[in-house]
Parts: C-alpha cells; structure tokens; sequence
C-alpha cells in the first residue's frame, strides 16, 4: 500500500512520523493531507531516502534544483559534484533532466548518493533512446514511452513528471489564440510534436491509466507537467494555460482516487499582477493539491540574473500559495548551469522560500531572521556571519577590508548607527 | 521660483518639458503632478543635468544608488569609477554617502560628473566636521548642521535626505515598545543620539523652516529620511515606524505648502505579507508624496545575498505604489560595495523597477519583455543578447560552451523546445 492508502486507513508510517518531526506539524496533519490529496511525500518504495520531504499545505515552501546533463555537457562525476552543492545549499529535492548519452548512469549515480528525493522527466529519456536507435521521438511507440516511465520507476525514482496535460484540445486552444514565446517547455513540445506527427492523442492523456498503475505500484509522486506554460510574461494566464491547468486538475483527481500522490506544475513566466490568480486558479481547478512552480519569472529581459528575476516571483507565488519552487539559475536561457550557477539558484531560492514561510506566518520561521537580527544589532561578526544564508560569502565580503576595531563593518565605521545607539 | 511655483502658475519649464519627453507622458501630468505633490524633480537651481528625471505618480519607477567613502575606504577615483558604473547600469540618481576625510573632494567630483540629480545626507558630513574639530556630532551645534546643510545646497545638491521625524515622542515610543534591532539609520542614530545628549528636541524637526529656506532657494526636493525604518523584519510596521511615518506626513505638507518638492524614506526590512500595507498607509499619511524606499529586504537572514532579499521587497514595493527605489548591494550589512557590488544592485534593482512598472501597467513597459521574447523565440542569439539587461553577461555564459549548431545553447540542445516547435 502507498502513503494515501495507508492514510486512508490511519496507519501512521515511519516515513509521515519523521516528516512530521522535521516539519514540527503532527502526524495527524500529514495524515489528513494525504487523504485530501494536499500533500505528498514523494519516495519510491524501493528507495530509502535519509532526508524525505513532505510538500503541500501549512508545510514549510520546498525548494527542486535541477540537475543533469545535456547533449553537450555533463559527466557523472560534474553532476553529482552538482548534487552535493545542492544538498549543502539545503535543496528538498533534486531532479535528474539528462539528455546526453550518458544519462542513464548520471541518474543511477544520483539515485544511489541523493539523501533527497529525486525526480525525473521520463519523456527526455525516451527522445534519448529514440535518437539511439536512430529515430526521433515522433517515431516512439507508446510502448516505447511506458517502456522507459517503468524502468525509471523500477530503478527507485521518486517523482515523475508527466506532461498529460497537453491534449489537442490544448493545442487547438493555443493555435487559435497564438502566442509570443509558444511552447517552451522540453516536455511539453516533444509530446505536441508527436501528435502533431501521428496526429493522435497525447499518449500520457490516452494511457493515464497506465501512469497511475506503475506509480501506484512503485508508491511514486506524480507531477503533472504543464507543457503550456508561458515562456514569456506576454503568454501569461492565456487559454491554453488556463485550459491545460483544468485539464490537469481532472487528472489529479483520478490520481489521487487511486491512491496515487500527486502534484501540478505550473509557470513559468508571470507579471507580478497575474501571480495571486494564478496561485488561486491552480488551488481552485486541481482541488488543493500542491502546486509546483518553476519560478516564475516577472519579467523576460534578464538572461544572466534569471534566477533574481525568478526569485520574485518565487517568493510571490510562496506566499499565494505554492508549496514547491523549482529553482532557476542565472544559466536560464542561455546554457547549462555550472556548479556555480547551481548554487547561486540554490541561494536565490531559499532566500524566496524562507520569505514566503516567514509571510505565510508559518510557526517558527521568523526564528531565524530574529537571531541574526540580535547578533547584528550586537555586532557579534561571528555569529553574525555563522548564522547567514551563506556563511563563506559573507565573510569573504565582510574580511576583503579590515577596519582598526573589530566591532565594526568598512561602510559606516565609527558612525555605525548600531555603535552610536549602544546604551541608549 | 522653484519648479512647484511655477507649475502653479503653469508655467512650463524646460526640465518639465525633458521630463515629460523622457517618461512618455504629458507636460501637463507632470504639472499637475508638482502642483499636487504627487512628483518632484530632484534639481537644484544651480545645476544643469544631462539627465533629469521626474519622481512620482504614474511615471516608470526610478533608482538611486549609494556610492561614496568611509571612514575606511574610498578615493576620489574610486567613487567616480562607481558612478560611471551606476550611471552605465542606468542609475536614475546617485547619492554620495561619504564620511570619509575625502568626502568635500568626493562630492564635488560626483557633482561635477554626473548626469544623473545627485543626493547627499548632510548630517554625515557635520558629523565628520566635528570629528575633525576634535569633538563629537553630540556636541554640533544647530548653526553647525545648517552650515553644512546651506554649503552643500550652494554647492549644487540636487536632493537632501533629512531626518526630521525622529521625534522626542517618537523615541519614547521606541523606548517604551522596544525592537529587536533598534535604530539602524545612520542620520537617525546621529539625531537620536544628539538629543539624547542635549536633552533636545531633534534640531531638524525644530528648525524645520530653516531646511525649507535653504531647499526653497535652491530648489531643492526633500527627502524625508526614516530614522526608524525597520532593520529588523521583527520590527515592521511597528509603533516608531508608524508615527515617524505620520510626523513626515505632516512636514511634507507643511513643505509643498512653501512650495518645497518633497518625498518621503521608507522602510527597510518589511515582510512579503506587509508591503503593501505600508505602501498604502504611507500614501495615507503623506498626501500621496512620492515614496522612496530602501528595498525593503523580505528577509534579515541572507547578508551576501541582499540585492536579492530586497529586490524581491522593491519589486513588490513598487506594484503596490513606491515611486523610487535606493538599491541594496551584495555588500549590505558587511562592509563597503566594490566596483562589482554596485553593479549587481543595479542590475538587481532594475529588474525590481521594470517588473513593478510591468505589473502597474504602465504604458510601453512590456515592449521590451515581448521584443526580447521574439528574439528568444527565434533562437535569434545575437538579437536575444543585446536585448538583455547585461550583454555582456548573458554573451559570457551563452559561450562558455560551445554547439555545434549555432541556433541552439547548451542547456537542450536538440531538444530545445523552440526547434521542436518550429513550423508546427
């Protein structure tokens, strides 16, 4: 039995109690959010994952980094030093998006060192093994496509993202409508160039029974993938998003039916006026279930500060409601990330979650702003430093100069505000 | 006569008409706007600058960045290098914010070089006068203060940041109510300590006819300093905070009544769930005035990182109605901004300032986003790079690898979505 069914009948796992315990929530609102489909644990049952994560409501806001490597880039030692960066910046999740040729030993080796949960897109492997065997994806069977979800599942993935959502209907939609950016998203334009090529159905839509049984089966999260989502802030809340995120909340619904965990992916590109709604529109259609967005992004022009432009609206969305923030790194759009773009996205993205947690009024999370807050009004460097995002640059900025008295900083020096204040 | 009283008249002046010309708007807006307070021009009399700009109430929301000496660090050449790249990163204005023994030399020099409307503090500089006469700033007489504030003008400041409102009453209430971070403004903590030591009210509040003598002469906009702006997101929307707020309100009427343009400081460190709050109640409490805020940081726990941490708290800011924005550096709370530090609180600034300006709707903001979208959308590299906010940047990261086809990068290669779509 997977968590749902074992919520279902209150038997209290040792995955919901050590969730519980890391969130500081009971066990009885784990429970409750996983029968009402408001939050998922994602851990195959095959895995034994050292740091699980619970997602969804009155949690704290979770935070996927993106790993993997690309038909020109990456080896399996570059990514899994990407891991670790990742887990040192305190990263939920990872996901595993490799295309190059050696993805399958890029996700094996992840899978067996990530104490995190690990998500993939099966989609991308089955376009790598179509390109293998000479043909494109168009040409892959549906066989082909269930072939490689199974054997991610059997290999212990812990979520999947399914891009099911992108019907024709959808398609027609965006035809009608038109759009600046068009589909931007990998999964999403390799599933419409399918049926666009054997003008049928989406396979994921059409067989999504066939998706509920292998996740059921393997206790696996399921993340539906919005293949719409705006790529440009002018493509934002249009039909055809707004008619995939529908689609998606029915499917939700017949995955959590069937005892299968499950979340909705959403933008992607947003103005800072259209995120509320977008927050309230996904909790509408897809009743409650966590929402996961990747970003989104408030503005198009900032190639190079993606991850600030994202960051923006990470904390936004956070705070409306998301309960998953997929992190952008200052590679978005222009290539893939280095190690130091990683962390960067990383830093970027706690920085957006904690904000979220402290608005939210989430218990306890204003905690760590009011112990820096003391050491910094203290001028206690040490501490001061010790108990920041990101304690090496820190110091790094705060040793490049020196001043003669150790209790203050080079910008104000002896007109400290805090200094002249003392006593007072 | 000062830019208000002619607006009063409606005489059209050549800045208003640069102004209107420059933001896309009618003369009469920005008329209407100094008539009724809702905009200013920071401009004084003596000054010709290359680049003026308006300040307020439908028009695209402006940046100031910091530079200056400390009393550790800082040359003349370095200041100017800061300027340029503030200037280069399209700073609206800068303010010199020395305390260093160079700091006439500084000003003057900035003065000299900038295009941009320059603003100053000129309680840092009677505290660096009493420094160099041997005593403290607690010993400065009133004549003192008026003295630097009256050189200064004659020397071409364009705005003056002044902390009037931290009253007598305003400091019980601080006392009485308490704060995790006390008095983090550095003009603040001078007057607070000042009154403390003469057993006095603040000498700005008292003399408050004086600074509108001296601004009237010049033209010169005020700029209403928060003593008691929150450095702590502990310490938000507090009692202090609001009855400075009240007590701003209150001169800044008394100051547009003299014809006197001014503005209004605000916070600091606020949470997500509380900007907008304070952004309306200060338009409440100020007669609409235009509100000039410092970020504010979303959070007190990323030192490092807090262009990020407060361009989310800006972006947010200026949606819900701040007019201008003082950027935040990496640097903040550290030490002293680099060369490079200053840049990047541009950079970061100026995605908070045109995603606020995306967001209100104003007029021609979003041609940008959807310009450089069609470009993104084309695969169009050259096009996309120079379109982005850095080029120089974005050109870095989209060639530190490379492709063998050129209308791809790094991160999907074949798989990039757009290719895939292309021609469906």
């Amino acid at each position: 039995m997977g968590q749902i069914d074992q919520a279902r009948k209150n038997q209290i796992t040792s995955l919901v109690k050590k969730v519980a315990r890391s969130e500081g929530v009971s066990v009885k609102h784990i429970i409750n959010g996983l029968k009402d489909g408001t939050i998922v644990i994602p851990a195959n049952r095959l895995r034994s994952i050292k740091t699980p994560c619970a997602i969804g409501k009155g949690l704290h806001t979770k935070i996927n980094a993106n790993i993997g490597t690309s038909p020109y880039y990456g080896t399996v030692s570059e990514e899994l030093k990407k891991l670790k960066v990742c887990v040192k910046y305190k990263a939920d999740t990872v996901m595993d998006l490799s295309t190059g040729e050696n993805l399958v030993h890029v996700r094996k080796a992840i899978i067996e060192n990530s104490p995190v949960p690990v998500g993939t897109v099966p989609l991308y492997e089955a376009a790598v093994c179509a390109r293998d065997k000479g043909y494109s994806f168009n040409e892959a069977s549906v066989d082909d496509i269930f072939e490689v979800i199974e054997r991610q599942a059997w290999e212990g993935v812990d979520f999947f993202t399914i891009h099911a959502g992108v019907t024709k209907k959808v398609l027609s939609l965006l035809k009608k409508h038109g759009r600046t950016a068009g589909i931007v998203s990998r999964g999403g334009a390799l599933i419409a160039g399918w049926m666009a090529k054997n003008k049928k159905e989406n396979p994921l839509y059409e067989n999504f029974d066939r998706v509920l049984a292998i996740a059921k089966e393997y206790d696996i999260s399921l993340s539906l993938g919005d293949g719409l989502r705006p790529g440009s802030i002018c493509d934002a809340t249009d039909k055809p998003q707004i008619e995939e995120l529908k689609v998606l909340g029915r499917l939700a619904k017949r995955a959590h039916e069937e005892g299968v965990q499950v979340m909705i992916e959403g933008p992607g590109h947003v103005p800072i006026d259209q995120i509320e709604k977008n927050m309230s529109l996904q909790k509408k259609y897809c009743n409650n279930a966590p929402f996961y967005v990747l970003g989104p992004l408030v503005t198009d022009i900032a190639p190079g500060y993606d991850h600030i432009s994202s960051a923006i609206g990470a904390a936004m969305a956070g705070y409306y409601g998301a309960d998953f923030l997929c992190y952008v790194t200052p590679a978005e759009h222009l290539g893939i990330p280095t190690l130091n773009d990683v962390k960067e996205g990383m830093i970027a993205y706690r920085i957006a979650a904690h904000s979220a947690d402290i608005a939210k009024g989430l218990k306890g999370a204003r905690k760590w702003d009011e112990t820096i807050s003391k050491f910094r009004k203290a001028r206690d460097w040490k501490n001061h430093i010790a108990c920041s995002i990101d304690p090496e640059k820190a110091a790094e900025i705060k040793n490049r100069l020196k001043t003669e008295e150790s209790d203050i900083c080079t910008m104000c020096g002896e007109y400290c505000p805090l200094k002249v204040m003392e006593n007072k």
